[in-house]
């Protein structure tokens, strides 16, 4: 038998379903390998043993609410909680407790989900690393900035963890970490409660070990149908292999992985072209950091001038740029953005989903970075759904995910295309 | 000499500049309004005068900011304040007291401004009640959700306030109360620190008692440029008179005043016709109903589940509504939102403005109930600016607002459409 803290969500939730599993069991075997694991990943901010055993054993007495019943959930420490800490990563909040629950923590538990604890974010899920690094190489970053959400997932410590993106910040730790990256259709998950940075790209996303696991989680909280992963095996999708107006900055062993896939995926009976998101969308990074920018200035405003000493130099050089753009550029950029939208429901006319790097490369060496956003940036200020799957290895044996994105509000569609990559890859 | 607390802020702020006015004395001169006449208004939910005068004696030792230096704000209790309690209007918060400001609150300080207390709200910013009476008549509601707001602003007991609307919670009470109420374009004031109810609907808005004091605060805290209010004397606006689909739900006494001002407003310049929003903008207050307690239902999530008894049956029924909205029903309703922007856009090709009530009628006696919200709704799913100015008044001699909106981030040229109808008419 499997050892408990590898099942997946969908696995887990199906044994819960038989009476096979007591949701006791899963939670003490992800603690179990935290135990083992933590003192060298470091992924965790805070966990109360005692508390989420509690949880799960009055989930076990109970009848099964949801898919959701008795599964661990990790939660990035940018949500509030009632019953742990909330510290965004910042010296500011050192301790901090709020007096309630972000909605989609709220509603895990009323789904019947169990809380495990607060995962260790980047500062105020920005650039300035926490703690956390790379299972797969404790060298590297796991990238940024859900960090701790992408490691405990990848290090098999717990089934599912919420993320957030505002640039890249659920796709590229996923693939750094080698595990599904999902961001949902911009507001698909409720943000409540989620410490805000930028209100127009704030996205709620998930890290888990597979697609139909985000599926679960996601389509649980928002009412959403259930995504038939069962047609997978007879798609035969039509993808758009879109190297983007940045490939020449991916790492070359990036490059000829995706390049390669592209016969496989034929073979596997996609139609793949190459799309050209040319014009507009090149502008798409710069109009990320504007809009963003200006935003943050002010959503952190109370810490911008009440703690300026407590705020890393990164993080206090881009607010200040922020303070710079002006109103005038910033609904400049919202136009672009727009447009740009248009252009890509039009696109996916005639494509059932996208497919570029998630990722310049491997996870880079060290932990002072958490590498480069890029490839996510486009994609987050499109609103689109976003998909990094884990399907290649670089050079140092690190993963490389690939991204699927699809069209706006098409989140059921997208993640079967980026299942049917997973497996044609896989 | 002009009671001080009878000040527009633009007033105030020229003689803050001209080195005539203190803040200190603009403060106590509305702490002094507030002592007397809170007894029966009962607009402040949270005040401590000595940290308010002192806030202003800090401003008048430094050099001028902004427009906002030395001026008092009143914040609706939605907001989180540092240095005052955060109670929502919930009991479920009583006590509460938060972190870190909200962005707007953090933003006022920065730029100079003074927040002189904290004003009630209604539950959550929802339907039941506070304690605020209209200070017109103390027998009839001041409108909600802004209640607070709006009521002490038109008692003279602050010039500025914030508010907020997910329906119609800013514009209503200005109706009822005689203020201006400016719901500006979706996102233009930063909503961080705000408690959410409706991500899709939330607006910052505020509560003056002219036009150009709405524009200052707006233009300060979104770095928008400064709108020319010199030139409305020479305008001859396009203005839509657009009766709705609610028109025959108005009272009579709206509808007479607002078909009178028609060759009011021509003989002062305007060229009026009339507008037809018909179509999908008929169902545009079921779509604010859908998409907002579909929102609401997770926002609320954990008050929901933790503290049903210490919720309004009037809320939790409409809680319970919104879980009941289906995902597939919320996507419906958003693409009709949509829809309608995009028409409303071409509409306000043609005109600069359109006009339409604000409110059923004149606030409603008793205080169980806040009146109705449906002529807000409409412009609320549509993101655009609306303002409401108090230029008539009703039978019972209570104040009845007209509601000039605009196209969707053409904030400057609505509010000058606006100061031109309230001039015209006023």
């Amino acid at each position: 038998m499997d050892a408990l803290n590898k099942l997946s969500a969908t696995e887990a939730a199906a044994r819960i379903a038989a009476g096979t599993l007591k949701s006791e069991a899963l939670v003490a075997a992800c603690l179990e390998r935290i135990g083992q694991r933590e003192k060298d990943v470091q992924a965790w901010a805070f966990i109360d043993s005692d508390l989420a055993l509690a949880q799960a054993r009055a989930r076990d007495k109970e009848p099964r609410r949801t898919r959701l019943h008795g599964i661990p959930v990790g939660v990035k420490d940018v949500f509030d909680t009632a019953d742990l800490p909330t510290e965004y990563g910042s010296p500011i909040y050192r301790g901090n407790r709020t007096t309630c629950d972000a909605a989609c923590v709220a509603q895990v538990r009323e789904l019947g989900g169990v809380i495990l604890g607060k995962t260790v974010t980047t500062e105020f899920a920005t650039r300035y690393p926490g703690k956390t690094r790379n299972p797969h190489n404790l060298k590297h970053t796991p990238g940024g900035s859900s960090q701790g959400s992408a490691a405990a997932v990848a290090d098999w410590m717990v089934p599912l963890a919420f993320g957030t993106q505002t640039t890249s910040s659920v796709i590229r730790p996923a693939a750094y970490c080698g595990v599904v990256g999902y961001k949902p259709s911009f507001g698909l998950v409720n943000r409540a409660g989620l410490k805000t940075l930028s209100d127009s790209f704030d996205h709620v996303g998930t890290l888990t070990r597979t697609v139909p696991d985000a599926a679960l989680i996601v389509e649980e909280l928002s009412g959403g149908s259930v995504t038939p992963f069962d047609a997978v095996s007879r798609m035969k999708p039509r993808i758009g292999f879109c190297r983007t107006h940045y490939w020449s900055k991916a790492d070359q062993p990036i490059r000829d992985a995706l390049e390669q896939a592209v016969p496989r995926l034929e073979r596997a009976g996609a139609r793949v072209r190459a799309v050209d998101l040319d014009g507009e969308f090149a502008r798409l990074v710069e109009v990320q950091i504007s809009i963003s920018t200006y935003e943050m200035f002010r959503a952190l405003a109370y810490e911008r001038t009440r703690f300026p000493e407590l705020i890393s130099e990164t993080l206090m050089g881009r607010l200040l740029g922020g303070g710079g753009v002006t109103r005038t550029e910033y609904e400049e950029a919202q136009a672009i953005a727009q447009r740009c939208r248009a252009r890509l429901a039009d696109i996916h006319r005639d494509y059932d989903a996208l497919l570029s790097p998630s990722a310049m490369g491997e996870a880079p060496e060290g932990l002072e970075s958490t590498g480069e956003p890029t490839f996510g940036a486009s994609w987050t200020v499109l609103h689109c759904p976003a998909v990094s799957v884990p399907v290649f290895q670089g050079p140092r044996g690190l993963p490389i995910g690939a991204q699927v994105t699809g069209a706006q509000g098409k989140d059921g569609p997208t993640l079967l295309c980026a299942e049917w990559v997973h497996r044609a890859l896989g």
